[in-house]
């Protein structure tokens, strides 16, 4: 079991000094405001997905720039349905993943809720598919979704893809079966990070469910030795030895734990000490700087699969008594 | 991506001749008339799974000798279901996985199938967990369980396995909302071993889906450089230099590729060709001298991971068909 | 010393059957006739590279679309040059490597050449530096070039990055100090793909030296245990499990071992036996199908690292005769 | 040479708060009374180990609950002693090995002992051959012994383990030849932990010589990127998240370091700065609490492989002097 | 367990042409004659081991050139031995090994032989230690012995090497208490090597065991995927990429395969199928060729470790059978 | 990224108390002034390197003991020479390099210096060629350069590297093109640990630049996980476990970090912050201790690739400056 980071007591003390780049919450209203031209131009086509369990569309909305941007809905099967509109959960996908087949992350649909699986744009070609693909180009940049754009906030990758998470959650707030009131975020590593961002930039947000959340605290991540995705950084910087101040700077307009202070609605996190991917220390730094009302599941002997199933549990406990 | 097997077009040509031992077909007769002094003595709880779409049970059997096994019993919710008979479904795990949590693998139970998903006794302390233990020691052994017994196959880890697989399809075809008559087994790596051998001893299975089996034509796996666990025979025969004809003897009463010979039901096989934990070779074994109806599906790029999604898509619609 | 592939004996006789797609020539020519509305507006700057042996020019031109494609215009210092015209080298560089700085890759200018090294488009972020971006999205792929844009070959990154380079030998072809006629290409790995495909697309080149090329013969390629780049393929099929077919058919219109049997220039390749990164077989493939005379320099106990110096000083003095 | 562990000068100063389950001694009392109803019932059967100098007998005695345990009885060959008793040692044996081949672990015969190297039950399929089997079973446990019967002190392997080698002590002391008041025990890694154990629960006890001993302080060992098999602890509960306490509870009644509290004979320890497997602060922990006469060799440069024969020339040093 | 070599019936089949450099035998003539003009210069020292059973003479003698090379001489403690001239075994030590400590190394003495335990001159730094240098340069090299002295078979360092052991035979068979016509040389891994050049470069030499040899068929060996020493050819051979020929033809000199050819007593060879430094088709190529009587133990699962204490049981019993 | 170092603000305030041998300058005193015997007998042969930019000359001078060392002499193309002296620069190389083909390292030649490359005895067979042999022997060791001699500072091989470096310097300055006023040394490194000891040692040096130094702060350096070579010292200190302070004593007759208390020349160091060969802390050790004018530049996310082509720029810049 290899450990990269600071024991437990030491995380529970782990308070870095953040920088925070001066235009942050401009950049951020500027980048929104201008996306209002894009109506959400949803559209909905069912599936056959092969479960008698669960119902789903393949559903798409103009995300970032009015690019389309392709997700799953799942509702539980008509005959689980009463009357009332349901609780809805956007989830974002890690690293590399998409919304998968149309069977397969449908958990939450399961536990009774609106679930809507949002595709990461250009990803979708690793631990599960998609079929989002992103039409801009970038900069130099070392392989992987990180430093593309590195060169300017405006360019980066993860500012398009912060904005398709606002809008896919402006998606399952105005769904007829759905309760605007209790839509809550929730994603598993690099999904955890979206979820952070959309906690904090997106409208009425319920609760956050962030899980071993990437793009938080990039700086130590980059001094750690982290494995790849954070390892893009080291390797951009291995190349590009003048630009160490630049790529900061422009990762800091996406830090989840800069976003973790903008939050209003409760959230469940979770870590894993021995994680070798989102080292636990910056997801403590996103977890001692939420704003809002904040627990976290603590997993002490798990890498980067952190508490699985045994999260999925304590979120579905949680959930259903922070939306009851 | 390593490689450590024949090509693609020699695997559709690899036909070993696998010595089969001269009491195979009567080492199992006894070992399951054996049992029949030990009734099922079948109990089942309902638990809370925290979902709305599938109604769980905590089921337990009496297995080999007797000893109490524990599995889950999924169902589609009451009002999913309609007045027939259910078609079912038995899951073997993975090495060293259990029944998870209750509310982890449903699968088949959202398919609509009645679903039984078998703790395999003395693991479940891996990628997924259990709660049944194996009461039976053993000789010397390399850690892992593929050599716990090996000194004789009355002795082996797996008879027991085994004996608990035929009695868990005994079990879900014996209850209430199940049709007998439309049961199948299935199962990932070694639970794709076990499904093989479950088919060919079990009375009634109706199908057999074995997803890139492990437990199949020994010798090869162990003279390839395969990863753990087909690498604890070579970590035994390296210190146990004198028992090389031995282990295998041992094994052979095991080997799938041997049980196939003596299936009857149809069968959906899958294989990665670039599966460095069960090598293709072994599959393909085990596929070819499959003696009833039978496909295979083939992934050309991926390690154990096999087809994953693509291949549970495949296996729902083939299975529907075969059940109509 | 790890070894993926064939002996050397073996590879003297390896002669895949590669499949060629119907609209290959089609496909090139379209392609070259589309990029005729863009000018190719070369602009120079003089840099200071802190030698008093090469002069170095701030090179850039309009690529594929008109894309600004940045390089740097090596010229032996005043003092060495006399009035005749000069033979001319376009260099391309390794996977995501770039132009680097103005003193780096400077070889050919030493030895009396018009050196042209051009940047890689959206790369120059590894081993060596760039300027150029790609301002071209992607659909799903993998980190990585080789799956950008692998849905169809109008979308693929190489047929920008393979535009640029023929357009590069126009630049260098059409630059006043420049003898037109005595014009050749090179490049190591990567950089020897492009030279391959430039030798085939552009006019007038003159002379080919492809270095433990990388972009041939892809199936093999993928089919073998090679590390990445060429890994990206696998990796991304084994997400994409149904578009094996689709991923070969978009590779092959970039095959350098097509671009061979378009070849009129000699040319002097090499290869390294030991090779794990651009096998061995792959590179002979190309070789072999190469239809202008040829020859290959063959390094037998190498990994990717190939011929270095040895080679260079080998290309120097084959050149100096081919030119001559 | 990797490092996982505090420096020497720290390692001087470790000195954790070990916390001690209230019950350790009643648990220990208990559990050797409870073996009170099982004679000894010793056998010893003279083979033919090739030598001349050393005469060896295949010796079995009831371990825990009246098992077969084998051991060796090596004794220097007859010419080479004299008329008074011997003085002797017990030898236990390193994870996974076993008593070795009838010629294989002579050393302290040669040295002029009688010598008796004790089978670990289960194991012997390693480093070295054992032919002693553990005919109990376990619950859910990760590949491995040092989870099986982790849900309860009184199942665990160790438990069985430990009360074979305080009878192996008795075995030897009430041998005719042997000078039942000058008897030692030690190992190396697991044998280390098992004498650290017979020195504080066997009667009569001369001298313990822990040789980088295993099975120490296993909260800071799992909390450290070792190897195998410590790492078993932190594999177990990478699965079993819910089982922390539970098993750090149990494994403290095993703990060499508390052991080491109830120590009356002199140590000779061994510690490697470097072990990735055994850490030294973990043998450090058990050197400083130790409660009798004691020093330690530190090998400042040197993996788990230790002192190796420097040791075993200090160690044959030392015993003369302390057994005089 | 990984392999890269051939199956074991292809092994028994691999009967390679080996190029015998046209000088081979009077290059070993004249290297044999030059040392005639150096007395060996024998002395002995006894020396305390710590040991009743074996007596240990710290011993001196004159090897290549006259340089001083160390040896351990053990012989059975006094009161074992009778009238009787000793049989006697040389013993060579595998790679950076050396006499090691005056305990460490006694197998042979204690089985009844006298036994010289010779250092192998620069190294004994590794797995065991000596006290022997070596006074010799050497043109450029790689780190390790392999390439010292490899621009010429005079200047390679197991000329050296290969003089001191035919040296050493001729001091063990001169010492008084050993039988002349009952000496044997033995030794695993490069001390097989060198056994095999003892063989037949020495006189009188009455039996040979080479253990899992190195030194045999280099041409093989650095063409697969060999671990150290062996890959320091291929490492050589990387940076001088123009040597090639050079290399293997100063090998050849020193190829136990070669020597193989020139045997003249019995041997017992022992080979390990998974062996990832000795290749097994390379000890296969020095026993096919071996021109006297000759057997092989097999061990189809050992790595280098090869058959351990099962091989010394084994050799035992042989060798009393063939000094008988 | 792997990090085996203290962090960079840690890194600026660690000052070690390195022991400095009693007889450290009466050790050189005496080893310069035993050289006085042996003139350095330069002889200089032009060579064809195939470069219009470059003029090469093989030179020979005598090192150590009047031991044969080649050297390139590159010098700037007579068309790009004034009448002016030239300023000069002394290369030494990198662990196991060499001068490398007549083309290879021609950098500070091309910036305008006469530029002498020198061989590194008894290496060159790496990265880099060479052709000068070390007809010196060593006393066990193990392989690699670092412990070749390591019994007594007298015997050490850098010992005779040191003097190799000074009398190459001596040959530069007294080369009649050169000005022997601005002659610099320069490495990276082993290159740069030589460099510092030709600074210290050599007459006459205007400018020290040592880029990633090896050779500074051995008892760090094998205390922190570092790779080859430092892990040289380790694996010896493994085998030879009574040889710590022995080994650590001769190794501080040739510590930079020593040289550097006795530097009077400027100097740019440069340190990669995550170097796993050369560790940031033993450079800062150097740097911090070095007594005459310095600054270092400082790349916080390369290992020992450190600053490449950017300390090139660098460093011609401050050439420049220093020797303006």
């Amino acid at each position: 079991m290899p450990r990269i980071d600071l024991t437990l007591p030491e995380l529970w003390d782990y308070r870095p000094e953040l920088p925070e780049p001066s235009g942050f919450d401009a950049f951020w209203s500027r980048t929104l405001s201008e996306q209002a031209g894009y109506p959400l131009a949803v559209t909905l086509e069912p599936v056959d997905n092969g479960l008698v369990a669960v119902e789903t569309f393949d559903l798409t909305f103009a995300g970032f720039g009015g690019d389309p941007v392709r997700a799953w809905l799942h509702l539980p099967a008509a005959a689980l349905r009463d009357t009332e509109r349901l609780p809805g959960v956007v989830q974002f996908q890690g690293y590399n993943g998409g919304r998968g087949l149309p069977h397969e992350h449908v958990f939450w649909a399961l536990a009774g809720y609106a679930h809507l699986v949002m595709d990461t744009r250009g990803q979708g070609s690793g631990w599960t598919t998609g079929a989002t693909g992103d039409p801009h180009g970038s900069g130099p940049s070392t392989p992987g979704f990180l430093t593309r754009g590195i060169g300017h906030p405006d360019a980066h990758f993860y500012r398009r893809v912060f904005v398709d998470a606002v809008r896919a959650v402006e998606v399952l707030r105005g769904h007829d079966l759905v309760d605007p009131d209790r839509v809550a975020v929730t994603g598993i590593s690099q999904g955890g990070g979206i979820a952070l961002a959309a906690g904090a930039l997106a409208d009425g947000v319920a609760a956050v469910m962030p899980d071993v959340p990437f793009l938080c605290d990039f700086r130590r991540a980059a001094d750690l030795p982290t494995l790849d995705p954070y390892a893009e950084i080291g390797r951009y910087l291995a190349a590009h030895r003048d630009e160490v101040d630049l790529v900061f700077d422009t990762l800091a307009h996406f830090d989840g734990a800069l976003m973790a202070r903008r939050a209003t609605a409760p959230a469940l996190f979770s870590v894993a000490v021995a994680d070798t991917i989102c080292p636990p220390s910056t997801v403590f730094a996103a977890h001692h700087s939420y704003r809002a009302a904040k627990e976290i599941a603590v997993y002490e002997f798990n890498d980067h699969e952190g508490g699985g199933p045994f999260q999925q549990a304590r979120q579905a406990a949680w959930l259903a008594e922070v939306l009851a």
